[in-house]
């Protein structure tokens, strides 16, 4: 945003005029593929690069937004995506690696710096796999050091307990659970740590796609928990990053 | 039923014609009151006297029909009903009970003989009272020992945990809840006895008035759960006996 | 839990240092696969062994699960599979047998004795088969003789009162119904027994995948039913395992 | 409608001009009161007489529609009212009639001949009775002979069957239930007489409002139902009535 | 249900003893094909054959039902049915035929006599066809004349007004409408005959599978007009049927 | 705008330097009373005054925003209010008038001067009588000419015929109703203007509130329509102020 | 509909008999195809030609309708239908053009006029493509100039602000955004002409299909927006094209 | 929980028996009221003290809960509660203080000491006061410097971008709002730190209590956000307060 007072600044001292400065404004937030504008102050503005979501877009449309990036030298991440995409980016970015049970490609240009503090990522079931890898990920690609613990549902509270000193541990945690989703509520009791709960539609029936587990996860009755969409491990991570680099 | 069979063999030794065995039939069944049919055969039929529903009944039609079963010689049991009522019936009948948080009115006209086996009644909160009671007033009424082990919320496990051996020792369990329903599904990792979860409206936002814990628990990952409607303490008891008195 | 006893008294008598004790209780509890997380203790401390959700998990994870169970010689239910990971199994394991209706591949290990007093599964159509068969696969798994009465729905009460001496008999009643799902009512006013109430997902239009029959099924105007999730089979064979074997 | 060619006829023969034509068309149709349009021909166009739908309207622009009707000689018929609304119209017109339960006014002013053949008005529970009296009352005002049957609801069956000559020579059945809603579908596969299912909304919980039943009602198994709005006993006497007079 | 009698009076003579009573009975009612009870009374009883309800039966199941009905020489109605399925069908019987667009196969084994009144099916779209021809085959086979009346919907009034005798002499009508669901009502204003509304699922978005026509119905301001399942023409059918013939 | 542009270029010329210019900026865009914010250039930059939304708002703070507006000498609009706000502010302002079925204050500082070209307002029923009225009064505040056509709901299509000149010769169309919600899409079959339709929670049982009306607004076969929020008269008349003023 | 009175009056001058004029005003009004009518007055009635809705038509039934319109000379636009429906109609029609994204066909037969005055469409995403093409091909065909603005979703505001005055200088605006539908309430501060605000099913889990959009749009608390169909840009330009045209 | 493993030590050098040992364990943990447990080790475990949910609970159970607590000297908490209860407590201890907006009493017994960082809560409209409320006093009371900017709804964005400074320094925010619940999203672009949203039950019609904007915040397109509860300001505060103190 300091770019923003210079720019006011060069006006008042005469070196830009205001349709010059207007002009600088412009190019200065965006790059516009027709298709896309790619945010490019994005990382200075919030703190993390654009990620790439990408659901309902073509492999045109992914692999344009891939190649402006790339130019650029940032780490990409895009999620939700497939194997046809990744083969596509893959044989002209022999870096791109791919999380399949996550659905994510990543392509790292330079290094990522690993924080001390950690993520846990908790997780009920060892159908929550998708979401589980996909906040592992995108936790990863941010910088993030992370630890996980799967498989310990409620129906089984030992194996949770057993764990308990990892979950303690973590600066933040998330925790993924589908059908009752009970698992934040009962490691909200035990922890003293905020939680991002994350709803999974991994269930039938009355779970109405992940519906259940949501609004288990709204109305629990244990303090620091809050939540994010149904399957959305990206946004859990994209959150609990932004809290354990604090 | 052997009543029934009794009618058709009265036709055939001739001691009844047809016509005689149609009218000892229908007295037989039930008494009809105008707004109601009081069903005689029910403790027979089903195991357990007809209960009055107060829900939506007058204080005339109520206090019609525990005049009917008052000169049976029956107990009485009424549901659903408020201190109106009360003061109305206690008026004639000073025996009359009322359990003010579980709106029931009892009244006791013969003994009734206790299980040595017992229902659990497990509630996870303080809020949950109206529910708590109207399920101990019911076991209690059709002949069950029960204990009662309230405020033991997944938010603090070690309350519960405390407690496991009087869950683990009853033979049926009724499980009550509101808010993220998540009782059940740990109470149903650590005993092996049915439980009859019991959602309840408690809560406000997304629960819907009890869905979240409804939903909850049709979805646990536990075995050994089913589940009855949102504060019905009734039916999980009236449930609860059937399998306690097995 | 016994075995928790005994390692405090090991500690109390030194026969175990406190590190030990706590090596001791972990090794006791669960295997981990690192994708799953087996629950070794789970038929001690709940009464039954613990099954496989097929619903959401890889051939590969399955067959995982699977081969560590098979060396500990329990007998084995995978519930929610299909054909591909039966063919999979069966190629390993000759004894395995798949219920194709029921989506459900058994491995008989050791012998199951059966009970006396018997599980009446009852259904109103031809078109609940797959949860009638999960229903009774899973009862008959866990050592229950199990009565089957199938297309007795309410359209057409003659053939279900034909039946009746069948459904009074048994210890406790599984009712499986889509549609409107009004059977557990008829037969919960008939006999006085717990009744279990499967809502199935069969119909069409504004019976919204099952919402009509759970909705109907909680609301009950008869005693004695409580209700498991839409398509449920398993878990009400489950449940009634459980009140059968009382 | 023949009113409509004859007034193109008299343009024909040019006893009126293309404008008189207008004006007569419009003044045939309906009175205006502003707040409301008195639609003068519906006794002629669909059978009926308007009725006054109570709920929403002030007591002023009820007593107005009625003042309007009156005039006119028709008998009148006002739903979802009450008391205070009724207390208004008698002080004018004596001979105005309350059917407190079904929060009903009728003003009789001309004879109304009864049917031979009947309606039956069949009915779950006492609780129903504000739905069936609206029912009742609407059917009657129309010109049907009634029968009622209430309190027979499935949870005990005999007492339904004792009642079934009733529904079987009834020449339309209007069936009323709250709750799991299964009385239409039973009483479906015992007569052959079209059933119009009228939903209630007595109950609590997972009834949400009448929803239970109303779903359970579209989703029977049983032929021959079609089903009304919840609580809707004026419009299943409505359509019961255009039956029972065919 | 004159037999049922004659089964007492031949007991009473002594013609039958009590159990050979019991097994005349049973036999009277219904065949039991193991995975499917055939209703052989529902004709006399609720005046119509059994129908095939194909929807979540398997090709077996229906043929074995199919073969059975045969025999008996009834005329034979499949619903919710598919390609594979006739042409299996119509391999060994060869006068079976297949409504396409309305998924339903008819045997015709004795002459179905038509009515001089008629039943009108009207329609709002073009997409609508499945149900109308739901609609249509089913009527036409329990032996209503039927007119159809398509593609008039509320959005163009005048196509609808132009039609208007067609619906005003039919005897009941049945209105069938995706999207808003607006045609029953805009009709119920201007005929007096009973109308059945069928909803449909046609449309997207917020019309939630039918829920908005189904909705618009159930709280239609017209009197008259009463609703069936979401894409029910079956059922609209057969109700109509009954009233048709009344 | 153009102020803000200005601000720019007074920098520019050093009339101000840039803390001057945060400071101008600040001043120019709303007045904070504390508990709301005042935007004193939304009618400079949507082209209508701030309108106080009273639902939620205490007496204290709405007659704390009316003092602020009235000072600056603008009029002033309160929506969703009711009897004792007005009352409060009447005995301050006197020129405050009220209305009361559409609960909405307007106070008048100057004079509004009226359009050409007018809004039509077209309801179904008496009973939407308070969504009829906030509409009307929000239109004429905002300057247009309005003509109402009220009561002409789809039940009797021939009300509405007569009328529709009025509705042809408006500029835009509010379509208001409630139930079934089938008055837009007959409307727009019969108009080419662009109709706003307001969906009104009139009605009872599966009406939910409005939700019949909104779906099928949503879902409407006419083309012409969109819609606002349920019983939202102001939102209505605000986008056809602005659709009448083009 | 001058036409109408010209009927009218030519029986008045008896240039036509009444049975004559019946005969003229069917034959005026539509053409029947058996399974369409066509309305032949549409573009006269209500200012557009018809449209062919192409869901749940056959491609047999699209040809059609196709064949005949293009016998009479006009323009032609196909909704929601696909490659194959196009290849089809291409074959016959050369001039036929396909917009893949937006799923429409276009078959131009006279030039279409532009307005000067424009629609802006403003899209939240990448992934709203498809209602982006939809709404743009069809304002195209009927005559509006467009211009396109998207992905200035509100997660990076200073893409909109750029935009802002190609968004200030249209005459009405189509705003289109999925997941959290918040653009139209942004865009609704800044601007002070219509806004008809498209709802996308772009998102997942609980998105419910739109739903999430389709609510934030309706309860929006800026002025000026009214909201269609999810999904439907074809009724947004609709609405917008008459809007447009004022 | 360094107690627990003291325990175990103690056992193991005898200075416990295995008796002595479980009871040590089971004073530790928690007080019993009967009607509630009071869990005297929750500020150790989870780092804050318990806190009263005063819904569903009697004047009495709090007041002996308050009791307790105040005997201890723990600063205590009563959320959801109302002004009589507050003049209950306020009788025997002077120092209660009662926020009325937010409904929340405090009685402050030991210093509360304060952040440097601070929360900032940001609220859409004036409407949303009470929860606005209910979050600042829990922050206060954990121990946080907040800052309070309200009135700034995305329909004058200019509002918030005024204020933007205030948001960017905060450690964390709580960003609360009903109706279309856009506030975090466009804050969620602007800022780099975390975001838990609150959605309001604030509105009518079609937010159905709040459900609008928990959607919307649940499909953010920003990322950063994560959502509590609908009006659970509490909630939020909670989670708040362990980000700021990390």
């Amino acid at each position: 945003m300091d770019k923003l007072k210079k720019i006011l600044e060069d006006i008042e001292s005469k070196k830009l005029n205001v349709d010059e400065g207007m002009q600088h404004l412009k190019k200065y937030l965006y790059t516009d593929l027709g298709y896309a504008k790619i945010d490019n102050i994005r990382e200075a503005r919030v703190g993390y690069p654009e990620v790439i979501f990408g659901l309902g877009k073509t492999k045109e449309q992914i692999t344009g937004i891939v190649d402006h990036m790339y130019e650029h030298g940032t780490n990409i991440l895009i999620t939700r995506t497939h194997q046809e995409v990744y083969d596509s980016i893959q044989k002209k970015y022999k870096e791109a690696k791919y999380n399949q049970a996550g659905c994510i490609i990543t392509i790292q240009r330079k290094p990522i710096e690993k924080t001390q503090s950690y993520i846990a990522i908790v997780a009920a079931g060892t159908s929550d796999l998708p979401v589980i890898e996909e906040a592992y990920e995108t936790a990863s690609f941010f910088g993030n050091r992370v630890e996980k613990v799967t498989d310990v549902g409620v129906a089984g509270i030992h194996r949770l307990l057993d764990k308990i000193n990892i979950l303690r541990e973590a600066k933040v945690l998330i925790v993924i659970a589908g059908m009752e989703g009970a698992l934040p509520s009962v490691i909200g009791g035990l922890v003293n740590k905020p939680i991002i709960a994350v709803p999974t539609s991994i269930g039938y029936g009355a779970n109405f796609g992940g519906l259940s587990a949501l609004l288990a996860m709204l109305n629990s009755c244990s303090g620091g928990i809050s939540v994010v969409n149904i399957d959305n491990g990206f946004g859990a991570a994209y959150q609990a990053s932004m809290i354990n680099k604090l």
